[in-house]
């Protein structure tokens, strides 16, 4: 048997790290800025975070949530109300201090000096309090409870060292923020924000994950409780993918929150706070990607199907891209996980092998090459990304006629998807060690000797006293 | 006949001005935030948002445009190599200076003066210079082109008088870059923009526009051209709502966007910009708006239909309530406009009449009243919010059978949009004068004895030597 002469140049078991970094160039996701720690994600990696926006946002909205949007400025008061303890209390992020630019009379352009803001504004790191002030403006009684509200949001937290998705100054996401009339409604609504992260995770981009309570060292700051989603990455860490914060009154308490309950009484809101990210990003290429680039699971992919028509330049092309367009139009009608199939006729200028091996890293989840002598015979040459290599070290097409091509397509991007899933699962099953019963073997899985120790399951039990 | 007891304070003729504060308010659009020049976008104004957006993005992809992200930090500098005079620059822009805030010793926070940035950076007022850097990268050769972009953002014009939706500090907006070989080329994409917005405009939210250039004075700054389509609002003012940029190479040669042409040779792309906003929003508000709130066009309504049960909180309720689930389930299985008919069973507490007022001031398109004698005869109590009131001054309720009711809606939803267009460009067409021949004639028009004077059409030619 012959070696596979993979996509990358990296491979995952040489170095994860610059392995992460390559799929990131070579699928076409995302860029360094120029500007510190910004990234440029680009159209492949947009459309797949557009995708999970998509998604994600019929889940909350099905929950009864509805989306508003926020200022991204914070007055620097909010803050100072909101930390416990302000002495103790340092922070990285983005400060705005004036509001105009003057040149300088050396050809350049300063901050004007005249235009200094009285009170600095914050660029938002997260809006618990911006939204918990509009909160105490719209609660008056427990008929406005629960109010359930929904962002899509840019934020930035300062970051000094940046990895592309994972962690980066200015970052995308979803914030949910509750108000309810109980602690108990409150912690229904946590856990059914992190039951809705679960699902979208492993329902949709095919992420196997596990659900949990994250410790007190870990709790986001103000929360009363943490849970969190978090997923295995093929180095045997964890990656966590998304949060639900049961904050208590605490926020309620900072923004004056406040509701005439069932009894005529003045009571203080519970709320509750839960976010993904395009973190979950960086996550799919972790879990998904192989050594020959990223997989794509179906229901994010921008393109599902990408066809390619092997163009000469002479005067065959005509047919083939009608044959093709033919092909296109036959997909682009079927429906898969209840969606239109997304199907794209690359016709772009350009050798159909380097175009083949572009998709291939993006990881478009079918690649259908359709030379003359397929468009002769009534075939294609069909490729499935999550199944790259025949036995023979080569690219392992199936040549169905061009209708059964079409027709097939919802079932096999179903498959595709449970495929991606259980590889996953089974990976993360392996990688997860459950015969550890003392804290001398605990601390012995977790010692410096091993690079990548997966997971470890234990009993373990709240200190008493 | 007796009046019209209208659901508003204020009406459109006594200040139109307040008018549309009122509505803002009273539709649940939005509300001042407390940071100042910023808004906060309640979830019936963002819904509408969201849906203009779901309509124009899928206007814009299907030309071929893709939607990426790029930062929101702008580096000064690039605002040096852009303006062509910085000595003449002022531009009222928000701009970061610190990237910590730390504890002043005195109770409070203060930006650290150890982590002042090196460089200033902008909040993006707009985004052609970020957007322009990567194409320097991403552009090599003619077969990267056309290279077409779009980004949905929020963005930062410091602004000292700001009014909800039409002028505010940070607002929403989509902006497309788009880099081509030829002028020829960039100037049938800034048309095609500017069409992609008329058609927006009028067939997807029902605003008459009318679409031309912009006189010098009215440029975006940089721009060799700049389109607009203008809609006309009650007062008989115009407002700009989406704007098509041709560049030229003038951004090509800031950001040095050169590419290698079919000759071998090497030149500048020509770049075009587009963009459509919040704004969008006023307009709509101020086109469509009545004395009774606003009415919202049914392809971007975020519930087209809302049905209320009159609840007595007795035992009659239960019953009631399957009826109207019974109304909601045949009504959201109907397709309108090529999707599922959104509607909305409102059965939360309080009394039906408030909440009629609730809907009729937010302006939903239909609104479905079902009461015990409703269901005893099989019917529903139906209001068209396009034809509110009957000859008596009453609501003009109809009274179809439940089925009925549910099945007309596509065809009912479809009148309703028609109806408001044509509203609209019959207003439009009375309050533009064709007859004025001199310049004369056209500065008594606009003379200062006439506060809404709607538009002049007038013949024009540009002067010349």
């Amino acid at each position: 048997m012959s070696a596979i002469r993979h996509a990358l140049n990296t491979k995952r078991a040489d170095d994860f790290a610059a392995w992460y970094q390559e799929v990131v160039s070579a699928a076409d996701m995302a860029e360094e800025s120029g500007v510190r720690g910004c990234m440029v994600i680009k159209p492949w990696g947009y459309g797949i975070w557009e995708r999970m926006q998509r998604l994600l946002d019929a889940r909350i909205k099905a929950a009864g949530v509805e989306n508003a949007y926020f200022p991204l400025f914070i007055p620097l008061g909010n803050f100072v109300r909101e930390a416990a303890h302000v002495e103790g209390f340092a922070k990285e992020m983005a400060v705005v201090t004036h509001h105009r630019l003057i040149a300088d009379g050396k050809g350049g352009l300063i901050p004007d000096p005249e235009a200094k803001l009285e009170e600095p504004l914050v660029v938002r790191p997260t809006s618990e309090t911006i939204i918990g002030d509009a909160m105490s403006r719209w609660i008056q009684s427990w008929r406005d409870l629960p109010l359930k509200l929904n962002q899509w949001a840019n934020v930035v937290r300062w970051e000094m060292r940046t990895r592309m998705f994972l962690r980066t100054s200015e970052f995308l996401w979803q914030e949910g923020h509750t108000a309810h009339e109980s602690a108990e409604d409150a912690r229904i609504e946590t856990m059914r924000a992190l039951e809705m992260y679960r699902a979208f995770a492993e329902d949709d981009i095919a992420l196997p994950v596990v659900a949990g309570e994250k410790p007190e060292n870990e709790r986001f700051p103000g929360a009363v409780e943490t849970w969190s989603i978090e997923a295995m990455m093929q180095d045997g860490k964890a990656l966590q993918a998304g949060t639900s914060h049961y904050l208590g009154t605490n926020f309620a308490q900072a923004a004056n929150i406040r509701f005439q309950d069932r009894e005529g009484g003045q009571q203080l809101a519970h709320t509750t706070s839960w976010g993904v990210s395009t973190r979950m990003v960086g996550g799919l290429i972790m879990t998904h990607g192989d050594d020959d680039g990223l997989r794509v699971p179906p229901q994010v992919a921008p393109w599902q199907v990408i066809i390619l028509p092997m163009l000469r330049g002479d005067d065959g092309d005509a047919a083939l891209l009608e044959y093709c367009e033919g092909l296109r139009a036959q997909a682009a009608a079927q429906s898969a996980f209840g969606e239109p199939v997304r199907v794209l006729l690359d016709s772009r200028p350009g050798k159909a092998a380097a175009k083949r091996w572009d998709w291939v890293r993006r990881g478009a989840p079918v690649i259908i090459e359709v030379g003359p002598r397929d468009m002769e015979g009534g075939t294609v040459s069909l490729l499935r990304r999550d199944r790259l290599w025949n036995d023979a070290a080569k690219p392992a097409f199936a040549t169905p006629t061009r209708e059964e091509a079409a027709q097939t397509l919802p079932g096999l991007l179903s498959e595709i998807h449970t495929a991606l899933y259980t590889e996953g699962k089974a990976r993360r099953d392996a990688q997860i060690t459950r015969d550890i019963t003392s804290m001398e073997a605990l601390a012995e899985f977790f010692g410096e000797d091993r690079r990548y120790p997966g997971w470890a399951e234990v009993q373990w039990s709240r200190p008493t006293g």
